[in-house]
């Protein structure tokens, strides 16, 4: 601390904003070495913040408990690097996202003042470190919930329209009575960028899905009553020969898609509950093959809405800001994923408890400087 | 089947609609003897139909499982009365209704034919006996889902305004972190109708609810959020000495309130997801105490809405039919709770495939006679 060095926290690096880059050198603290589980009991755990995903969920599985949410990267990323720069991903269609009330529950905070404090963040308080990319405090570790452990079953559902693939998806979605970890409709040629899915008709519309087991016959009656039709079927798992089928959604689609082709780029669109499908339908036409269609369901203050993440045909600067706008005008709101800023990625508002957080744990400025746009910037 | 006797199938006899009186004699099969578990695997069981559901779910819970939903008559009913006499429960506000793809997984019916046969209806199959009062066709068996089991904790949380109380039912049913199984509002003086629960201070509202422990902390940091006070809390014990909180939910509120006070009646009321809490106040504001507010938190369709139960205090017919008119015109479906009508108490239309049904397999019209209105005026 005397000397002023920046510190930036980094758990796998696996974020795509980079959030473990450090813009002002200094030190890199790895967090990868603090991997201990503390205690996991029904329904909660708590381990240290660099601990992989995949290693947790296993742990946990052997008690009859899994992660309730992780994203496309869950065999690489840490528990701390997913709660620091993620939001959400597979099994926000059953829980929301990691900002909702109870998808965190506690964290544990090393202060950067002269004389660091350890501090124990619950409830409410954890949202002041909460996806703030670690410019507010080191999180050495954290309780998170678990969800019931199911056999997971991956499969590909595809129709010969992709409208009816997201109203499938919608559906299932809003479906109480099946049990469900990932719904992710993706209009054609999206998949082609998949090698491994290379079994895929021509020209059809998939929707990836996870399913536990003892709902698939109920999923599969689904199926047949919208005349699709299953073309994979396989368990969902980490371990395997061939990757889960999850490394093919969220985020993973575009880092397929843009090793097949390094012209794409990609936007992340929110579109509101109950619009959504009319929406999508009116993007989907207007925009044809140069915005390719890639829906994630999710729930969103309960209800079952996506996001998109269209792959896009990039041409220049200026055509791209059209097509941001004219998503914005119809009220699709976009988040950039081209900047490494916390406020300009997300919302795009100060978010006063981090900033006041920060204040008081970093006076010094010295956790990944450069990064929390309200405090270079000296926001009151 | 030769004599052509009636037959009326009964359970434990708790529905509230007359579903088991033989309404022209004969028969009544007892089904409590039929009560074997077949099998219980992860996430389903088979049993047959007279198995009491508190039977099955202590059961289920013994291998981490339980019963997705049940009614607050959960400790004398039998699974096959709930599905064939039944809706939902406490559970609907996570996994919906009974009618729901995935909610009754398969059933064994035996037919009233010359030649009784036994026929395994499974996936959408299913909704041919569904809520059916047993007039097409014999359950002997059922294969349901269950859901992983949790320690669940009931609370008592007290507002001072009853739309306060409302609000924060809708919140916490949209609160996609947070498990749950039961959330109930109650305008006073509902509760004052419920000895046992004679702590309630005077004048407040309150709403009931059913949380997994582990939940349990951030349910209390929403509690804390909206300014409202948790005035009793105990696990929810089926066993214990005293009842579970549930048994003063749904119909059971009625049932309490009635035997304090004979003159009370009650209604069933839809209110739409998006516009419920609108409504509700709405109707809080204009009825007042005539119409005391009970409401029930559900998913339906994958939205979070809430049925209305209200205490009624009962001055004529015209008045009655009065409160039901003036609801149906602002959008509040009303369902009948004073008919033994299968079609009356629920959607008021024929059910074609149940029809369809009770024609092939009870061809001379022997089962539960009387009660589904399609059959007995000979809709074509």
């Amino acid at each position: 601390m005397a000397a002023k060095v920046p510190l930036t926290v980094r758990g796998a690096g696996t974020g795509n904003y980079g959030q473990a880059v450090p813009l002002e050198g200094g030190v890199i603290l790895d967090m990868t070495v603090m991997k201990a589980v503390r205690w996991i009991r029904p329904g909660m755990a708590r381990v240290e913040a660099g601990m992989k995903l995949v290693e947790l969920d296993a742990e946990a599985r052997r008690q009859g408990w899994e992660i309730r949410m992780f994203p496309s990267t869950k065999r690489t990323a840490t528990v701390g690097g997913f709660i620091g720069g993620g939001s959400g991903g597979v099994g926000s269609i059953t829980y929301g996202q990691l900002r909702d009330r109870g998808n965190v529950h506690a964290a544990r905070v090393v202060t950067m003042e002269d004389e660091p404090r350890v501090l124990e963040l619950r409830g409410d308080d954890v949202q002041k470190v909460n996806h703030a990319y670690g410019t507010n405090g080191i999180i050495t570790e954290l309780e998170i919930p678990l969800g019931p452990t199911y056999p997971w079953i991956d499969s590909v559902v595809v129709f010969g329209d992709f409208m009816d693939a997201a109203r499938f998806a919608q559906i299932l979605g809003e479906s109480d009575g099946i049990v469900k970890k990932l719904i992710t409709p993706m209009a054609w040629p999206v998949t082609t960028y998949f090698k491994r899915l290379a079994g895929i008709p021509p020209g059809v519309h998939s929707v990836i899905t996870m399913i536990a087991e003892p709902s698939l016959e109920t999923f599969d009656a689904l199926v047949a009553a919208h005349g699709a039709t299953v073309v994979h079927r396989a368990p969902s798992d980490d371990f395997g020969r061939t990757p889960p089928l999850y490394e093919y959604t969220w985020n993973h689609t575009t880092l397929h898609a843009i090793k097949i082709d390094p012209s794409l780029t990609y936007l992340q669109c929110g579109y509101p509950p109950g619009r959504n499908l009319e929406l999508i339908e009116h993007m989907y036409r207007h925009w044809g093959d140069e915005v390719m269609m890639h829906l994630e369901f999710i729930r969103v203050g309960g209800k079952v809405t996506c996001s998109g993440l269209p792959l896009v045909r990039f041409s220049t600067e200026a055509r791209l800001e059209e097509i941001i706008h004219y998503h914005e005008e119809y009220g699709v709101g976009i988040a950039n994923p081209h900047t490494y800023i916390l406020e300009d990625g997300g919302r795009k508002v100060v978010n006063r408890e981090q900033l006041d957080f920060k204040r008081a744990v970093d006076p010094h400025g010295l956790l990944n400087p450069g990064k929390m746009r309200a405090w270079f910037e000296g926001v009151r």
